[in-house]
């Protein structure tokens, strides 16, 4: 857990943004960390990422050990935020998200993220794992995580997702995460959480949206293999992509070897997103994402 | 240019055909140089490549300097070919095969390929290059081709392509590179060199496939761009590919800057998909290719 | 499980080495899945691997069901093999070979190796976990495994190795992964196991050869970092090497970013290593490897 | 050419950096195109790059096509650098690097560097090509430039850099790079171009430093090969390293096939390096490269 807080902006785009964010950062004796910005010129728009230490080592003309005051600092932002019409977020280290994994009988992405999560590269806490298959709920035990069990049918999704809604409130769910979670969210769930739910998808989209990507690339005789992270929209695969890597294929692959390396595919350009999400390093606008580095 | 021989082989699979193409090859004194096979298993199909020397240092039995007898060998392995009803293609390297090129505006692909066939790596002659641009012109004559414009309008085509196949008749041409060339081709014109005309298409196909994909991925925010050298079939965009390779891309690239790394990736595929073309690598089946390595 | 026979073979090169073992296999009605071979000109040495259904659907001129002669093929192989002074390996599906892991307090290559098993990725058995720290206990306990704890210092490393030699042939073991395994093994211990025991070095080896790579790399200021999986052999990070892989880095990742990005290559590189090899796809000769795609 | 100024620093870390610079960009009204910030926090220094337009469409409180006063500007900034402690570049797009291409008898980085320039992807003017070979002369008549012939060998190698030195006075030049120039420079000569000499290696470095890379990488058995571009300095193949890739490899790759695929991976890194060099993108310290994308 660093002690740090991030800000994340993005308005439309003008002159001295820049100057007026830092100016006040400097004026309550921030020591910035990263800072990073963006503007999409063809539409206007900027954006900022900002991240200062809570604590550190006397730098300048602060003196060792003085802790930023995080909460003057937003109340003298606010003002600021207002009049430039800015989206923002701000957070701190010690706020954990609070992140929810779903998935199916495929368990390589949730193995991978729990691994990771233990390890220390995941800051967040996971408080429960929802699945309609029961044999999830071993390596659910193994790492001490409450498993849910939610049956779906095409005719109970309704039920299924209102009570999987009541465990995300219930668990106090910020971020979703579908580690190959094999059903459709209706509309009426993702609008619970926008740009907060994140999924996988096994192809390089847009090539091969829908069912059996691997089969389908495997027809059409593709020399690379892909998968996709994206934020989750009403629209299948069509959300904002967040990540996206591909590996090589010959003619000797067969569609199950394609599945077995898009495994690897698809277990990296998800934990990408997520640990790229929990470090407030996504905004979203459009159908696109800014990811800063 | 290697003095070697190479037997591409396609046919209905079947057991023992690698030991009769083998022991044939054996009985002729060949020193094997590379030998790689592939089985469609679904399909029931079997494909071979096979190169060896023509002469070359004593080897095993053999005493040094003897030449192999391609003709008598080819007289054998023809009947042999028939039973098994075999597809193949008997070249040895003193047989360059004749290539022209076609572009249009964009240079960077036609460039790279002069650069590479004049450095030694593409084993071929360019007796010919034809564009609807004049200023290819200056170009070709720097590597010493003979350059035929040839313009091209929608009401023209049928004209600029039938005068397009005399060039190439007369020019004794076997393979056809669309080194970024523009204009579609009719089916009719695609019929006089099947799997004998090469393009390259600025996207990982089949993703963005059509025009301006560079604009297509930049407005659907992927986070790779892709480039795919292929076969030209009668359907645009979709005959078998032969490479694809990608590049990272983010947030800061916009579509000039999508253009300029492309570029790099649609020299390398389209060099790549020429090279293997050229020393017999590829074999075409269905939609797809087995390119051995 | 896959009912194949696999044969592999190197021996000093020389006319007709394909024909004579193709010839034998299609004899004997084998089936061949898979064939690749490679010449080593400079050395004059021949490589070869074959794969073959032992029992399959009909093809060709044999009756469905009939199962291959392995025992007959093999006391007919054995004199060519003699004759062309050939070393082989015949093993088929059903002889799983038994693999110890072995590990220090870094668990992501174990923890990966150990899905990838469970996933059905590696074709073998591991009967025994050994590690010079208690915590790995608890992971070979979710999967199962013995686990056996042996400590090391440099005063008690010939009673260690004594005793981890003992383990093995208890355990009938015969390969040895060295999964993020951090103690030096002596020339005593790797003699017992040639050519099979398999590390992974956290580095693009040859560069930052030795102790704390991440270190070195982030201090030479390369863009790019990677990992290789070998086989030991009595020099230190010097043995064949097996796979390598990289990734991109920049001038804002600090040792720390380097280490859980090498993470990742290390998982990946060492899996593929294991793998390959459980598939006898590897051969061995001088210091380096031919490995069969 | 772009019509925007650039302003790199770096100086001691301290708060308010970026605060400062920002403001006084603000009150000059400047148009922030792009702006970033490095600390190196072990060292304690800090980097920015930031680029404005000059004369852009009227956004927030300037009006259209008002001009921005770069000398205003500049006065104002030298006295808050000095306070600071800064070392700063300020350039703007119309003023073009002048460029030195210094190359051996291997023309495929050459030929690269300069279809690249011709297509605009290189934001300078190159003023003289020099070789100690006289074959260079066509590739330079082709493109208009003036050719010197410098013939060196180790005995005349201190005349031969004070003719070239001579001539990159004479010329004007800012910025040599060696384009595959296989004589080594003596430290007096790489005085007189401090962070101004770009170099490619045929290696990943640093693996096979020295001469002959390809052949070492061949002996070694690596399985994927790369190359560099670096800032020259005293240490042979040991300066700021600018870019790497690689490429894969197999057993079955000769030492002239990795020549082959190296030169691609050559051409590749050493023109991203000087595209950046020109964009004003890298920044030099100790023994590393800071380099903005």
């Amino acid at each position: 857990m660093k002690d740090t807080a991030v800000l994340l902006i993005d308005c439309p785009d003008r002159k001295g943004l820049v100057a007026r964010v830092s100016g006040l950062l400097f004026e309550w004796g921030a020591n910035i960390l990263h800072a990073d910005q963006h503007q999409d010129h063809a539409l206007g728009l900027f954006f900022m990422r900002v991240e200062w230490a809570l604590e550190g080592p006397a730098s300048g003309t602060s003196a060792a050990g003085e802790r930023f005051d995080l909460g003057g600092f937003k109340a003298a932002f606010v003002p600021l935020a207002a009049e430039l019409g800015m989206r923002w977020q701000l957070t701190c280290g010690d706020q954990q998200t609070r992140v929810a994994l779903f998935c199916s009988q495929y368990l390589h992405c949730m193995a991978d993220l729990l691994y990771r999560w233990r390890a220390g590269e995941l800051a967040c806490e996971i408080p429960v794992i929802v699945s309609n298959h029961r044999e999830v709920e071993t390596l659910a035990g193994f790492y001490g995580i409450p498993f849910e069990f939610v049956p779906v049918t095409a005719a109970t999704r309704g039920d299924a997702e209102a009570r999987q809604l009541t465990l995300l409130k219930g668990y106090d769910v910020e971020l979703v995460i579908l580690a190959r979670y094999m059903q459709i969210l209706t509309p009426a769930f993702v609008a619970e959480y926008p740009s907060r739910i994140i999924n996988v998808h096994h192809s390089f989209l847009p090539a091969f949206t829908g069912a059996r990507p691997y089969h389908a690339a495997h027809a059409r005789g593709v020399k690379l293999i892909g998968a996709t992270s994206h934020y989750v929209t009403d629209l299948l695969d069509d959300g904002p992509i967040i990540e996206q890597d591909v590996a090589r294929i010959s003619h000797r692959d067969q569609v199950e070897d394609l599945v077995a390396r898009g495994r690897d595919l698809e277990r990296i350009v998800l934990s990408r997103a997520v640990r790229w999400h929990l470090d407030r390093r996504i905004l979203c606008y459009g159908n696109k994402t800014v990811v800063f580095d």
